[in-house]
């Protein structure tokens, strides 16, 4: 029997009042949508002229998030930004969102309520409507999977593969808060020297990113990026993907690396390289962009103005010289680096370290 | 460090290489594809002037398949058609796949690659491309995300939401014989009275169902369908969700019910009602469609073509007929109608029974 509690109370899930409760709650759509939650499929109307991107993601407790270290609001709205950035970084438009989960015995109604909660405030701000989904037991483990649809110009999709010899290397914000939040969660806060405040950020940039739709649809838009990605694994393992899809090197600068001050606190307080950090941290969700030289005073110039933060970090080489660091000395050092894999590393929870080491060249 | 084994040997699962080894072997895709596997988002082109149709589904080990009863290629096949006939049943064309894995430990490079090849197994023929998706570690239990577009015109458009009363009702196929099938496989074969054909027969209907994409465009572009729903949980339980959502009851002929050959076999060989096979039996992926009287003749002689078969079951009622079985002698007798919840029962594995009971009315 369907459970007769009210919606989003403790009772145990039963799936057809789920879905009727979730549809109420969550599934208010425009005109664009002519079917939503509730039949076979969503019957959405496609943008004409636009190119229609397509992302999907699955995560699984234990291996993305923890119960036992994050609200289920938090765990939602960190699950949507991660499909968001993947829009970002294309320079797309996102548009519908499709959330599939199974649920677990211990989840109660009220848990998959504040779990689409932290869902829905993510996409809110992007005008992302909710058209559908599916719900299942899972006899272990929560397990979320996420699709979103998105819009872009026909001549104004970015990609990985087609960065070019010279072009800069750019970044949104800072890079290395959501690791630094991460290790506060799982080592407690109150570490001396850093400030309530520094605490606070690195906790919120660990637990609500941000999707920089806006910044790749401005790099998109006036085609100023000759190529993207979305840092969701940390530089140091994307920046490989974008290399090695183009067949390019690159060259970063260590002292140009965007910190932000609570990160650089943290660093000192923990007597951690804040290097470490921007290059392995994980779930930044900032975007990187190549840029081809005769683009950058524009990008200067929209940098400055402020909305749009980023900075330049760095140059693509050829292929030959592989990735390299320039210190503060002037020496170049060449990383040597192994993608995570969460196939081989069943330990790493939440955040997706990657092995990284820098040796000299 | 990813795995250095060849494609799909009994190598522990490396996240990168696995997804460059299925792109390579699945991700063949066509001129429509801007940008498939490897990137951020899928990039294609959609139909102009065609509606998108938008569905995901979660299947989960232990609750809608077992790895001990069944091989992963049919998990694969299984998956895919659970998709496909959802769009089946908006009258739509599927046209782009994406598949996100939750791998738990126990499962090979080799595992994945059967489930893949079963995959594209079941969308081949209807020339659906595999252009995305995600792997992940599962610390338990393998869980499979699907996410299947489709198209279809403006105005033909499925839904179940507007059968109406005096319609006649018609499902493809026949039922009950993926339920047989299952029976089978966790009783053991031999069955006294059922020739090995027939096991056979009920063995692939159970591992290989069909999906009628092109039952379900011939009712949508002919319009002759006024409502459609997909029979993924049983008769029993689907015809509910169309007369809830239109707003009607339903009158069901039990003796005219589609049965095939086999399925009488196996029900007779092991004493069981076939009606109860019919109606509680999940995973037939048969269409309904409500037929508005007008278009019976023509219903009826495409139904005689014999390349789309399909046959009348019963006629919309008003709301408050409820749900009735008319048996051969005459009577009615009314449906009491419990949805099966994967959160209640969770003794149930791959099939989806429904409580189903029928008392005079």
């Amino acid at each position: 029997m369907p459970s007769k509690t009210s919606p989003f109370g403790q009772a145990r899930v039963g799936e057809f009042r789920l879905i009727q409760t979730l549809s109420r709650r969550f599934g208010q759509t425009s005109s664009r949508v002519h079917c939503g939650i509730g039949d076979d499929t969503a019957v959405v109307q496609p943008l004409a002229d636009r190119r229609l991107l397509l992302t999907t993601d699955l995560l699984a407790e234990g291996v993305h998030f923890r119960l036992d270290t994050a609200a289920l609001e938090d765990i939602g709205y960190k699950a949507a930004v991660a499909s968001l950035s993947d829009i970002a970084a294309m320079g797309g438009t996102p548009q519908y969102i499709l959330v599939a989960l199974a649920i677990p015995p211990s989840c109660t109604a009220g848990s998959v309520g504040r779990l689409y909660k932290g869902l829905m405030e993510a996409c809110r701000p992007h005008r992302v409507e909710l058209v559908g989904g599916d719900t299942s037991a899972s006899q272990q483990g929560l397990f979320i999977s996420i699709t979103l649809t998105g819009y872009a110009a026909r001549a104004k999709v970015l990609t990985r593969s087609t960065a070019q010899v010279g072009d800069l290397i750019y970044v949104t914000g800072t890079l290395g808060d959501s690791l630094a939040g991460l290790q506060l969660l799982l080592n407690g806060c109150g570490t001396a020297g850093l400030t309530r405040q520094d605490e606070r950020y690195l906790l919120r940039r660990h637990r609500r990113p941000t999707a920089r739709i806006a910044e790749g649809r401005t790099m998109a838009h006036h085609r100023l990026a000759s190529a993207a990605i979305d840092l969701s694994d940390g530089l140091s393992g994307d920046l490989v993907h974008v290399c090695e899809q183009s067949g390019v090197g690159a060259e970063i600068g260590a002292e140009v690396l965007p910190l932000s001050p609570a990160c650089r606190a943290y660093a000192s307080a923990r007597a951690i390289d804040p290097l470490v950090l921007a290059l392995q941290g994980g779930e930044d969700y900032e975007l990187l962009f190549t840029v081809p030289p005769r683009h950058q005073d524009r990008v200067e110039r929209l940098a400055r103005r402020g909305d749009c933060p980023w900075s330049c970090i760095g140059v693509i080489r050829p292929a030959s010289f592989g990735l390299r660091l320039r210190h503060a000395d002037g020496t170049l050092r060449k990383w040597r680096i192994t993608s995570y894999q969460h196939f081989l590393d069943r330990r790493s929870l939440i955040a997706r370290p990657r092995v990284f080491s820098s040796t000299p060249a």
